[in-house]
């Protein structure tokens, strides 16, 4: 199960909307027959993948054992279900690392290979690689189970909790290792997220620089009055074709015909999005994004709209680069409210605490 | 010679304002035949302890091998030149991690052990044990080579960089075991020193509570005006008795002379120390302090005074505990100017960095 966990994760930044899934198929002796992971959404998915190399090697994969670091799925999809194609090759024996996360499907494709008989087995909840296979996959059960993306908002700061000077200047506090890291964790993202006050700010792209993603995620931009310029250089990252990136833009005004008439000309997404105070709706902005399928969403945004999600308790993990020095009175992390007593604080704990560079990366979770 | 560096551990709580030393002498087949590490000040030194414990131990230590942390000192002390109690007891190799850090004695102790027909041997400058040993000294090398001690600064602070609310809320920000953690700092150190602000907006004790500390570290207070309230708990913790906790109080001010009276009656030490603007010269005030003997220094104060101390660049390293919450606007660790430019940052290096129980600390230096 870890070789299965460790293609899954070779497939971190490809398969998008769909799960990082990983499949080896070993002999009853132990000896690996075949192996995959899951390919860019509308290809192959780990056990086809798995079956195909089996074949490719020449070896007969009849009474052998599947690992597969998620159910197999059970319905029909470009592939066929690959329950079935496991089934059918004669798959003897499959442990799973989770059950499939979709409560209305979640035990069909096991279900179905008991059927055809298989013996079936999913690895106990409390077993680390059990944990390790959700992680990998943690903004799709979050879509599956909550009808959410798992939001992960990126911030990189001093010691003393600043992300810019005064004036602005932000570029760069972190080291190049930490934004090379920042751009892995991008590239994982189905989505970026980033509001209008940074794109006035920076003029930034937003796109995975610097290592080799098969995809740019989708880009989100929060704009309650359309005030996207259309010069802005981010609309040059929008991409053509089925899986390229799309541009979605969340607004809460029904005027600005003409701005909202560019946009869409340039094939950018206007959606009308509109909360309380003439805000986007960043809730409702969330389950959108759910049922366009982003399991991820990178947030990278500045001091107000990293407010705005926190107040409303949107968050779900923190990547914080912390840079060793002191820039004084700046631009700080979230625009939050005052306190009136300290267990009032928003309390969360170190989910990982890494040296990356000369910098420090928190994840911090709830 | 890391079973010396361990003894010298074990004395890091104890042989203020003298260096942690540790000695382990062994056979020629490496047979430990004694050990030891350096007492409370006045006390042994731990080439005398390690003879003792030989001694003790039954074992003759003619010929042996003495492996110490710091070069045996060739002064006139209470116990005698160490070099010459390892001479007379026939002691047929010295190696030290570290040569004595005072320039004007430095070798002294090695030259009179090879005149005396002892092998000597320094461990080159580069190795990492020689790095430690001078790690656990860092203050006492500091006092000698600079005339100033090692300035620790310690604060605990959320990760949005906040050390209390803005209504000065601040117990507890960070968990038990890095308070625990935070008192083992303080204990080591030769002297705590605050500021007139926080002790009156706190009113600490500034003692080590919570684990077996065999001496209290002096206490230095930053008091401009002489505000310091005869009624103040610190002042409860005075010690009595050779080397008990002192309270020094520097102030700039000539005036107040009814306070300084008061005080000076209660046993604490008023010290006249004004620098520009009705002050107190914060460099001079360190060069004090390093001629009471005081190696680490502990700074534990709060906004104003820690921004002093930093725009005047007298901070040599940074505790900081780290905990995993937001406060939102409240008050931030240092007082600092607004910078200009990104490159004007005070820049350091992260030298450690440690999970302490739900927190993160930070050791950063230079």
């Amino acid at each position: 199960m870890q070789r299965a966990l460790a293609l899954a994760r070779q497939a971190l930044w490809l398969t998008s909307p769909n799960p990082r899934v990983g499949c080896v198929i070993t002999a009853p002796d132990g000896t690996v027959l075949g192996e995959g992971h899951t390919q860019r959404a509308g290809g192959a998915h780990a056990e086809i993948m798995a079956l195909r190399d089996a074949a490719a090697r020449g070896h007969a994969v009849h009474g052998a054992t599947a690992w597969v670091t998620l159910e197999p799925c059970a319905h029909q999809g470009r592939t066929g279900p690959c329950c079935d194609a496991l089934a059918a090759a004669g798959i003897g024996r499959v442990v799973v690392a989770m059950s499939d996360p979709n409560p209305q499907v979640a035990g069909q494709g096991l279900a179905r290979l008991q059927a055809a008989g298989a013996q079936v087995q999913v690895l106990p909840t409390g077993d680390p690689l059990a944990a390790e296979a959700r992680e990998l996959n943690i903004g799709f059960f979050s879509r599956m189970e909550r009808g959410l993306p798992w939001v992960r908002m990126k911030i990189a700061a001093s010691v003393d909790g600043q992300t810019a000077l005064a004036n602005g200047q932000s570029q760069w506090i972190t080291g190049p290792e930490a934004r090379a890291d920042g751009h892995a964790w991008r590239a994982r993202a189905c989505a970026i997220l980033t509001g209008i006050g940074t794109v006035l700010e920076d003029d930034p792209q937003l796109t995975v620089r610097g290592l080799d993603a098969p995809r740019q995620p989708h880009l989100v931009v929060v704009d309650s009055r359309l005030d996207l310029p259309i010069s802005a250089k981010l609309l040059d990252t929008l991409g053509s074709g089925d899986q390229a990136r799309q541009i979605w833009v969340y607004t809460a005004t029904t005027e600005n015909a003409e701005k909202r008439a560019e946009l869409t000309a340039r094939g950018v997404q206007v959606i009308d999005c509109a909360g309380p105070g003439d805000k986007v709706d960043l809730a409702a902005l969330l389950r959108d994004l759910a049922r366009r399928e982003v399991n991820e969403l990178h947030v990278e945004a500045g001091f107000k709209l990293n407010g705005s999600f926190m107040r409303e308790g949107l968050v779900d993990e923190w990547l914080v680069y912390m840079a060793p020095q002191w820039l004084g009175p700046g631009q700080g992390m979230a625009n939050l409210p005052a306190l009136a007593q300290l267990d009032d604080a928003l309390k969360l704990h170190f989910h990982a605490v890494d040296r990356v560079g000369q910098d420090v990366r928190f994840l911090l979770r709830h």
